[in-house]
């Protein structure tokens, strides 16, 4: 990793040695330079499997005893656990430099901490998974390219962010910071209400019989789409609903009444009001489907000299983030202790590219634009 | 086909010379011995197109004049348009033997006929189509295995029913008689609804914003899963909605009030509820996921002895769909005018089976069950 600042993590703690948990531990060990990583996981079965598989290099007894001493621990558990299990970690002696998570919300989880687990408390939400379960489904490039939330809502050190990030940049990553209760909203509309749409469309369909037949042994493709993700994993679905049911509450409300709009739109025969909500669907529909053009055909190559004093790479990152500027890929190639580094960023687009320099420049960081010319790999 | 009944189509007349009408086209030439195919559209490059491509072998100037003469008239045009066309249809001199049409909707548009137009006419919707749209993309084998719903209700002649049921065989479709309002609600739930719902989360997730930013720009697969529909021509869709209205605005009012239920249970953290909610959903998608499988894995054929009367084919027709016996598969092998034929039907399953036999053995037919040992290919 010559070149590149490293992120300072040599012990890694993983509590829950799952796909996710498993994953990073894996990614940490190939990519990131980490040479030891302490699992613990409540199935004595799963933390053995991943000790066997070579996924972790030692077994803990308890999330407190895999905590101590560690650089950084990742805590890789169902949502309504973490807090306590965050507690436990922060309370380890010798205390551990920074606790993370994987959880889906994040805005509950950091408001739960105690003043001690906040101080050392980054929140960390990965947007990626699978539909297996368990450390042996466990791949080092399961982070690749995705986007990395990370919330310091939590009033964590800035040097501490610093590390996390580094080290989710390491291991394949995107970096974007968020506040924690905007992430929550987001995810309502994007990840949750989804997943509570699906679920009653099932319901409903699935019960639905007419002249004796079921509804659902007709069902084509488009049915199928819409309820792919019907059923997920109900216990771990139920606390994700539930950690993140206020932001939850208020986008169901929100389609309900939109869906009681188009039934009155029916009921009237309301031809232009029904044509227009299609209408706009499909604009909308098409503006995500060039966003999602625009990230592969057009990045651009933002390069900042930073300095390699504490908290830098830190202050451009939450500045980037405040201003809604999303970088796709970032390394940090280190010059000189003396001279600092080049922290390397693509973004979309030039319009972005160009935001990007004028902030940067505006926060003193000398900074030059690139047309990458070529989609990232 | 040497063996097999023929449907009695030897001309065929295509209203509207789109992708479905092209293939269906297409599928009656090269599968159903029919001859000549007379088509008009209203867009004349269209016609000319299908035309100079072979799709069909004769253009007319409205849809009467194709109509005129013909044992088969097919109206495959928007749902809004089909009364106005079949009644045309319908008056046209020499009058055609049968009517039918590709509309995603039935109900209304067999009440809108004249007694006339409902001596001659019968509902029809092959459950296929297709993203494109126009003659050119049209194939003889869009039908192949397809689910074909036939709907009685506007009062044709048994005769003209099972010369339309032989052609639906012919063509590759699996014909399923069906009442119209019954296939009206079964559509509302399985295909209409979704793509309300499709819309709705759409629009709704596409102008959500928080902190400055765009949700859907970090819009995962289940998103892009639940919206892929999102927008979908919005001319045909308002006026399939507009037709279905009345079973579209009970299925949506439903669906409103399961999302005003879950909004209670997060409001009331009520994790029992919530959980059961994401579990019922778990129940019944598997339930379609094996129904599904079971459609390849145990199917059954049937062979029922029938005479050449009239109307014999038609009877065995509607009392399986009434039984609601879901036919997988069915040929005639016509043996002899006195003797009768051998009608073959693949069924799901060996209850379904027996169920058949025992059905088609009260009817009088000597029937027989085969195990097929094979999926259809």
């Amino acid at each position: 990793m010559a070149g590149r600042q490293h992120s300072g993590v040599h012990r890694l703690a993983v509590v829950g040695v799952g796909l996710m948990g498993g994953s990073l531990a894996l990614a940490a060990r190939s990519r990131a330079g980490v040479e030891e990583v302490v699992g613990y996981d409540p199935d004595v079965s799963a933390l053995n499997e991943a000790f066997e598989s070579g996924v972790i290099t030692e077994k803990a007894g308890s999330a407190a005893e895999a905590a101590a001493y560690a650089d950084l621990v990742v805590v890789a558990a169902p949502v309504r656990s973490i807090p306590e299990l965050v507690e436990e970690c922060a309370a380890a002696e010798p205390r551990p430099r920074l606790i993370t998570d994987l959880g889906s919300t994040k805005a509950a989880i950091v408001e739960g901490l105690s003043p001690l687990a906040r101080s050392i408390f980054i929140g960390g939400h990965p947007m990626s998974g699978g539909a297996s379960s368990g450390a042996r489904f466990a791949r080092a490039d399961l982070f690749d390219g995705t986007t990395y939330f990370l919330c310091t809502s939590g009033g964590a050190y800035p040097k501490l962010y610093e590390m996390l990030q580094t080290f989710v940049t390491e291991i394949g990553a995107r970096p974007t910071h968020i506040d924690a209760e905007v992430h929550d909203r987001m995810m309502a509309a994007v990840s949750h209400l989804p997943h509570v749409m699906a679920n009653i469309l099932m319901e409903y369909a699935g019960n639905f019989e007419a002249g004796g037949r079921k509804a659902i042994h007709w069902a084509g493709p488009s049915f199928k789409d819409l309820t792919r993700i019907a059923g997920a994993n109900p216990p771990m679905w139920r606390d994700i609903f539930l950690e993140n049911r206020e932001a939850l509450a208020a986008a169901v409300a929100s389609v309900s009444s939109g869906l009681d709009d188009f039934r009155r739109y029916l009921e009237s025969a309301d031809q232009a009001e029904i044509e227009k909500e299609i209408s706009s669907a499909a604009a909308l529909r098409k503006e995500l489907l060039e966003h999602e053009d625009i990230a592969v055909a057009t990045l651009y190559k933002v390069t900042a000299r930073i300095s390699d004093k504490p908290g830098e790479l830190s202050r451009v990152m939450v500045a980037l983030g405040d201003a809604s500027i999303n970088v796709e890929d970032l390394t940090l190639h280190h010059v000189s202790r003396s001279q600092g580094g080049d922290l390397v960023m693509y973004v979309d687009g030039e319009e972005v590219a160009d935001k990007t320099r004028a902030l940067l420049t505006s926060l003193g960081f000398a900074t030059v634009v690139d047309f990458s010319g070529e989609a990232l790999g």
